[in-house]
């Protein structure tokens, strides 16, 4: 299935620093990354083993080589056509953007250069984004007849819908500053300073207790889907329960006597 | 019903390219081309004719005259004060607000000059806008007490909602560098090159296979409306069927060989 | 319950001019303005008894002291550790931001300085907010373990999510000009011209005939969390009884002549 020059290179490099943050990076650099079903396959075991992980704090994204992800991988794409075929590819990378939300741990993709089609949508699921200042991306399918459809839910709900809209039916290219402007990245530096904006980004998360992070990611996503009144019930239930925790006394308290806090698993 | 100097000009100019791009220009100048209950129905008509023809591919809509359009025939609504009268004028204007949306085709905004009331919701129902720099907008109902309902709908899905309720609360005008940072429109230019890049914006969708456009431009909308499971759902589903046409075939095999691909309808 | 330095000071001032427009302040300068359960009940009462009268035209909502407001009252909240406080407190503090967004008059938020976690919540529950560029806003309640849960309802309906997310996650602070590209905040001057632009934005907002504003404000907030031909429905109902208003067809009445209008109420 996968035709790499170096087959024994592994699909996904795995790194993990002393503060819990662990980088997952894409490794057909040939390929520009491209989303193979190994790939997926591979990305989706790294995020499940994470997911029961607690020692893991962050996880940042990135790919080796030009690319940060060109998307599905159009020759194993091309050489199976059916529909069956094709509907359980899109039901894989659909499971895998919604893992990536459904982490406890936020997601942070590091965009050193090109992401487009499902790349794009990649950057667009993350809970956080840090480009380099070269980074472009595009819903690019459009180009060879294929409307990016599961890349525009995920950027559908990044952008406003009229940006969305030309990038979908144009295919065409917006560069990073336009990216920020627009709500799909949050910071974009010069390529040398990229891993020094992203390691920076992690730290501070990483400084935050890990059991308000994860309930309070898992809550805006959830409160996003539902109307205001309902979101604020569920709001309310989870900073209740929140308030409970140890950290969450141990941080008031500290607040209160001007100190930093010690969290439990310091 | 309709009181214009020249009572044989159509209301509706309709035009068409060499590439399948058709431009509708709402043709009441004198009047900033009010949404008489003539024109929504002439508008209607062209809308429903366009969409079960498949040789057309992208409609612009633009206006005649000084404005784009100034929203609502005030006149006329004047004229027929009854509740039963404005709730079928209501319906009416969302049943074309709606059609745009619904459309095969992609809709493009040409606005180079004011866009008012429901004539502003007009520019915010077509999925693309290219404005003039000159051109301003504003959703001014309230200016005469009638709190432009119906627009909002439009420009909340637009725009972020306190710029919205800004716009509907004090019928204050916006330039056009406004509504493109805020997401009303795609680009600006100056009046003169109005013409030339809505000629290159169009022309670029219909290099593309116009059963992928209409398919993914059907979706984008629908998807936007579930929650994000059901939008994967729906979007795999898209994409499949998608991948399944002769064009997305000749694309992806055109992609891979490095060669411009051969539509089906070229 | 309250600790203040000056127990016989109102927690919360109430100022009205001759427009109809009613200014309230939290009155905890020293403590930032903290809601205390105190503030909150006393917000709530103001807001219930405005609800009800028809001479306040517009509510203004500011804060005393170097800050607009910096969230919960966390000593108080310290001294009762229990689920079902938190619980209650919680739902106390998540009605009061409900009924902002149902209150039959606009209201705008004064940010003359820092708006913090459920501070930065009000902000984002007022209809508009108007900010000095010394403000700074920021969901920190991360930095002593707690999500900002119930902020975050507010701040992912006024931000993009993904600049929600790094607020929430970081409890780092933006300034009131990126608040305001964000669509945090509606208008940013400096602190000496703060009240001159309140001033006119509410004066503005008077000049409109009340029954419009309160039926579209309304309106608004319920349409967004519909789906887009049912939220068709709504405002055209809307739309439709607002013409059947004096005011409405007077308003119309006045533009077609080409005069100042006269609402019923002036």
């Amino acid at each position: 299935m996968n035709q790499e020059a170096q087959p024994d290179a592994p699909l996904l490099l795995q790194t993990r620093d002393a503060h819990g943050v662990v980088t997952l990076t894409l490794n057909r650099p040939r390929q520009f990354n491209a989303l193979s079903e190994a790939m997926l396959d591979a990305l989706q075991r790294a995020l499940e083993a994470i997911a029961v992980d607690e020692s893991v704090r962050v996880v940042i994204l990135g790919g080796a080589g030009p690319a940060f992800c060109a998307g599905h991988d159009l020759k194993e794409m091309r050489a199976a056509p059916s529909l069956t075929y094709y509907q359980t590819l899109f039901a894989q990378c659909s499971r895998l953007m919604l893992t990536i939300q459904r982490l406890p741990q936020p997601v942070i993709a590091r965009v050193h250069g090109l992401a487009t089609a499902a790349g794009c949508q990649l950057v667009a699921m993350c809970d956080l984004a840090v480009a380099a200042d070269v980074a472009r991306f595009a819903v690019s399918g459009i180009n060879y007849g294929l409307f990016c459809a599961t890349p525009s839910v995920a950027l559908g709900r990044n952008v406003s819908r009229k940006q969305a809209m030309e990038m979908l039916l144009t295919g065409e290219f917006i560069d990073a500053n336009t990216a920020r402007e627009r709500g799909l990245v949050n910071r974009v530096v010069s390529l040398d300073k990229l891993d020094d904006e992203l390691g920076a980004l992690a730290r501070t998360i990483c400084a935050k207790p890990a059991v308000a992070v994860a309930a309070g990611k898992g809550l805006f996503y959830r409160q996003l889907e539902t109307g205001i009144e309902a979101a604020y019930q569920l709001a309310g239930q989870t900073m209740a329960c929140n308030m409970m925790a140890g950290d969450a006394l141990e941080g008031v308290q500290a607040f209160i006597e001007k100190r930093p806090p010690h969290w439990s698993r310091d």
